[in-house]
């Protein structure tokens, strides 16, 4: 169970501030769309470059031209690359290609996806490593949260992981650890937070850990 | 009608001189999703401040956080920003919110929405300026091409307008121009060319023009 920061608001100079203070609880740091949009694989690089034992995600959410975006990616130093559940087959084996050739993995965003159990076995057959179920920004406050979706895809996948993002904080992480996910995504509940430091220590200490 | 340069593959560099040899016959410059993935917004600044007069379209292919994101592009001089037609209506909107601040444009790229007559009904309520039919990269080698999607988006809408994109070339310029599209995209039938200022003036040719 591995703790992903995502680092989607405010400028590159700020992120990495709030990086410095919460590294020490963080497994992966995900370079947020927002940030790929302003600076494109500039934070790849600076935060392999300055923690190097981090795994750092490239949330590029790719939709079409899946080895060539995600080559972009890879090349950049990023381990894991993110693609869209909703886009073609073959551009979710296009990611797949390109991460086998580096040695890295891909994650797939469920965002939108409107069958998810029968989504989650086709992109299991397609070889990607992690599903993530997401509950979009743009409807967090209608209430919406991701434990359900996360249920249907735990009980859909047998050799890939399972992951969860969208709107995840103290309130709500020990139904999800207890669920079970592979990667728990937080970005605001840490990044606003009075004390990022404090939030992040309280958040990782409700993780349980696979010791097989 | 308006030619859309899309610019995919190879450095910012490279792309910057493809553009010095064909931006006669261009109205509107495309930073891809790719080079949107390694430069950011660097490609639609440089670009603004080396062609004043030519539309410039962020393909940032937004899928979530909308107003955030199109915020980002249009503060870098962006004119248009795309974003995913298959995203959550509130993503749709808050890219619409943004640009109605800028006094900017938005398109919607439909690729991979399911019915496209309804989901283009919807688009329009939602105050979207272009719908784009686009034949991903990833499917263009089964022969897929957009005009029949054309079609079906051209009779569904009425105040919104139309572009076209996904492996438009010379050989099939003419059906689409017949059928009738306000933007239509060309990229490596262009950038892939023995001469691209040659095929550029050639497509570039076959346009018709909205003389009202």
């Amino acid at each position: 169970m591995k703790l992903q920061l995502a680092l989607d608001v405010g400028s590159l100079d700020e992120c990495m501030a709030l990086l410095l203070e919460v590294s020490e609880f963080i497994d992966i740091v995900e370079v947020g769309t927002p940030l790929i949009i302003r600076y494109g694989m500039e934070p790849v690089r600076l935060i392999k470059a300055t923690y190097p034992n981090l795994k750092v995600i490239a949330d590029a959410k790719i939709m079409d031209a899946g080895e060539l975006e995600a080559d972009h990616c890879f090349e950049a130093g990023a381990d894991l690359v993110s693609v869209l559940g909703v886009s073609h087959d073959a551009t979710i084996s296009g990611v797949v290609k390109s991460a086998r050739k580096f040695g890295k993995e891909v994650l797939v965003d469920m965002i939108c996806v409107a069958d998810l159990k029968q989504r989650s076995v086709e992109l299991e057959q397609l070889g990607v490593d992690y599903i993530c179920v997401h509950t979009a920004f743009d409807v967090q406050s209608t209430g919406a949260n991701p434990l359900s979706e996360l249920e249907t895809v735990n009980q859909a996948i047998t050799t890939s992981k399972s992951a969860v993002a969208g709107g995840v904080k103290l309130a709500t992480i020990d139904a999800i650890v207890e669920e079970g996910a592979s990667i728990i995504v937080v970005g605001g509940a840490i990044a606003q937070a009075e004390n990022p430091k404090e939030m992040a220590s309280k958040i990782k200490g409700r993780f349980k850990y696979d010791l097989s």
